[in-house]
């Protein structure tokens, strides 16, 4: 042996033990379903994650094993997590807001071997018991009696070293929740979540260290919470949950708490600034706030912005653990003026070390980084999905990249932008025309509550958009109204075929419009030639 | 295979491709020894370092063949790190403020096969050439004639593939310059480097992001100028770098260039501050300046607060990659008042995830983190030395801690506090005194130029503090205005049992106290048992 430095694996333990040893006292504040809010720390997060994981491994469970939770943000699902995996198990975060037949798929396909659960889920469990037979033992998160989840951890004296083994092994698993077929899952590893753990602590993502007091609003049933309980451990965060996505509650709970870091979907957002405008009430410490699941509107941005905060798109997916990109601040950001930033922060962020991403045309060809040519995007790196969980065969192509299904333009400066889903691109005599570019223009216009663009079928161009309108109520706007408006908006060439209206549009379980419905509804649909 | 995520070897290359293909435009700028100004980006560097790869294969240089550089900071010497490391090569930094014995030692201890430097370093290469035999190749940097750095890659087309292989291949040596006996080289692998750099760009080390403009002080042959080359391109940093350390050039370049992060040893300030009192010129974009290689006086610290600037003190060694840990701010830090800041800024900061500190007694017992206990420092973790290069056995104990050699004290809130090196500390009856702290508080004594503090003998005690003070210019000094002033500083039985004047005090290399030679000095000196 020449010489060299000491083994280290990069087991998701060394966070809890870290955020324990150096950051025992940062708290972490959970404000539960029925209003109650109790405070533990690092120091109490990993003893009871310690004892979990004795007691999972006192009623059989091995390494490998898949744990299911059904639970919101608070402490114990977040010792939950850490005490499935120090035991060596797969912590599997199932989705509540799933139909019951993705329930019933997920967790059997998973064969998830215990439950805990919060009661405000227990109809879920009780219509579900009898079709999850591979569930041995079901624990309630929030009930202090002996089904509980305090009973079950204080069974335990804590005298309990982690499973160690290779960093390759998996420690957590993440159904996506497609819109057609079944859910596939995705298995995270140790490594991966290691170094996805240590790229988000980075200013140009996350931001984070011992200062920062995070509020993830984003669930953690949903894509690993983004994977802030694993990078706020490594940081030393003080965290803060809640069960609740009241605006009022979060909005007390920052200023209260002195929340710096957000992260959730825009539509928070949205219940925010009606909280703020009806109370007066501001989030008063708030420094970034991460967005992602779609994209934020720019007038979203701007008022986040006004209120001195940082506002970051991200982007990714349960594939990518999920952060793919991450709106950070560039060297000029300063002196660009309003509308340079917010045209920047409407896009999806830049590219963190690891990931890679590359935009490619129908036959595969890598288009240049021109900031107008769209394309497939496809991602590779430490923290992308290889195979899906339990599937036959690999989720990526030769070259190593995972097609993210996304349509995207890829810009000088590296900032991706997100144009469209390539299921739903519409493509009109060989060019490609945004669904989303679309919808967001016609959101736009006064009296549109909500819209969606599917391409039909058209003789001469192959696809036309058509565009389904959603009246804000008591409106009464007209198709003539809406394509003036999106005159001023778009191409002319990508302008409507037809416009209808309608009393709803059907979404997924997760609130995306469902297209594929859409266009099986409108699949006679004939537009003229024209 | 029950599914999982991608492969992603920890390889330098990475780190270079990365910067070129997301930060290509950020700035690289180098201020040459002849005042010469030259500026080239990450795209530049990575092309020149794909050249110097190809160049160094077709001398004949293979994979783990060692590369040495006696060079400063400045663009081509980072193109160098990234060329040698990309052909799958060892790059060695060789400290040229070594003595020639060292030299010599060094060098053919690496066998280093080739040696790019820098013209001010030719009277060096004069002279040890014959005593080198296993340098084939001279590359001098700063030259662009036939033998310069600029005909060495511009001879080749860039048509290069980075060599790949295991991440624990090495990629790095570095030599410590040990008070005694022959240096050792600490062989830094990729993945080593790669985690210590991910960490590093967290905001709690070096805070980096593409916005970052970053001026190294800490020259580049030295502990791989704490390895900021490597983090700067993980994050996209722009890189200022001067090949002369006067402070007028310094503040120049930091205010043409708006430098906002700069790092080196206390010395480089205290220059910069006369300066600053001579000609009115402050840093004026200045945020973080990491201070390391001795702790940074507590009235520096101040005025560089002063100034805007938050102060880090970096501790760490050549063995730690460098960083062992690194002076964050905490949670409550606006709320401090100055005098707690400047005492928390005064110790050595926090630990990183990664790192693990242990302080042990003379029986390997673990102190308790206390604030009190001070003991000798152990380090463990994924960036620090398992055996030294060309070594027959692991530098690391059972549980795999790295002796330090420095003697430390833990605080409860994971702040580490340097307090002496352990071969420094004074034996007084069973307990222990700090020489440094006794160093420290002397100089602050008026008239006091330098001071050093040395155990010696006792009959009744085993060892009592002997001080050697150099006088200030025209002072007068007396040993007991040293005493009285000591006594407002330090505990009683800390005083020293004598004073003694001395013209000039030894020094090693890299300017620290030789107390080796003074102890052997005084070695037969008597104190009076009292």
């Amino acid at each position: 042996m020449l010489g060299g430095m000491q083994d280290f694996a990069l087991r998701v333990p060394r966070l809890i033990d870290h955020a324990a040893r150096e950051h025992g006292r940062r708290a972490v504040v959970t404000r539960w379903a029925d209003g109650r809010e109790t405070r533990s720390n690092w120091a109490g997060i990993a003893a009871d994650a310690r004892r979990c994981a004795q007691g999972l491994e006192r009623i059989g469970c091995r390494p490998g094993d898949r744990i299911g939770t059904l639970a919101m943000n608070h402490g114990h699902h977040l010792a939950t997590w850490y005490g499935a995996i120090g035991m060596g198990g797969v912590i599997h975060t199932v989705n509540p807001r799933l139909f019951d037949e993705q329930l019933v798929y997920i967790v059997g396909h998973a064969a998830d071997r215990v439950l805990f659960y919060d009661r405000a889920f227990e109809p879920i469990v009780e219509r579900l018991r009898d079709r999850w037979p591979t569930i041995e033992r079901y624990v309630v998160m929030d009930d202090d009696g002996r089904d509980g989840f305090r009973a079950f951890v204080d069974a335990e004296d804590g005298g309990y070293a982690w499973v160690e083994g290779p960093e390759r092994d998996p420690c957590m698993l993440c159904y996506t929740s497609g819109t057609t077929g079944n859910p596939k899952g995705v298995l995270y590893e140790h490594r991966s979540t290691m170094l996805h753990a240590m790229a988000e602590v980075a200013p140009a993502v996350f931001d984070l260290s011992s200062r920062a007091v995070a509020l993830p609003i984003v669930p953690m049933f949903h894509a690993a919470a983004w994977g802030l309980p694993f990078a706020g451990a490594l940081a030393g965060a003080t965290f803060v949950f809640s069960c609740v996505n009241e605006p009022a509650v979060l909005c007390d709970l920052m200023n209260r708490e002195r929340v710096t870091h957000s992260a959730g979907v825009p539509t928070v957002w949205l219940g925010m600034f009606q909280h703020i405008d009806a109370s007066g009430e501001v989030p008063r410490h708030l420094k970034l706030v991460s967005i992602g699941g779609s994209a934020a509107p720019r007038a979203m941005i701007a008022r986040l912005m006004g209120m001195g905060v940082h506002v970051a798109h991200l982007w990714g997916m349960t594939e990518t653990s999920p952060v793919g990109t991450a709106g950070s601040l560039p060297a000029d950001w300063d002196e660009m003026g309003l509308e340079a930033q917010l045209d920047l922060a409407s896009k999806q962020g830049q590219i963190p070390f690891g990931i890679e991403l590359q935009v490619v045309d129908d036959d595969g060809g890598v288009l240049p980084r021109d900031g107008v040519s769209a394309g497939r995007l496809l991602v590779r790196g430490p923290w992308v999905v290889k195979r899906y969980f339990g599937a036959d065969e690999d989720a990526i192509d030769a070259g190593g990249w995972f097609d993210t299904g996304d349509v995207a333009v890829l810009h000088p400066d590296g900032t991706m932008q997100i144009t469209d889903r390539s299921k739903d691109v519409i493509k009109s005599g060989g060019e490609w025309i945004s669904s989303v570019d679309l919808e967001n223009a016609a959101v736009g216009c006064v009296g549109v509550a909500e819209a969606a663009a599917i391409g039909v079928p058209h003789p001469r161009w192959g696809e036309r958009p058509l565009l389904l309108v959603m009246r804000k109520p008591d409106s009464d706007v007209s198709a003539a109204d809406v394509l003036r408006h999106l005159g001023d908006h778009v191409a002319k060439w990508w302008l409507p075929d037809a416009v209808l209206f309608v009393d709803a549009l059907p979404h997924t379980a997760t609130g995306k419009l469902l297209k594929t419905a859409l266009r099986e509804r409108y699949r006679d649909y004939r537009l003229d030639a024209a």
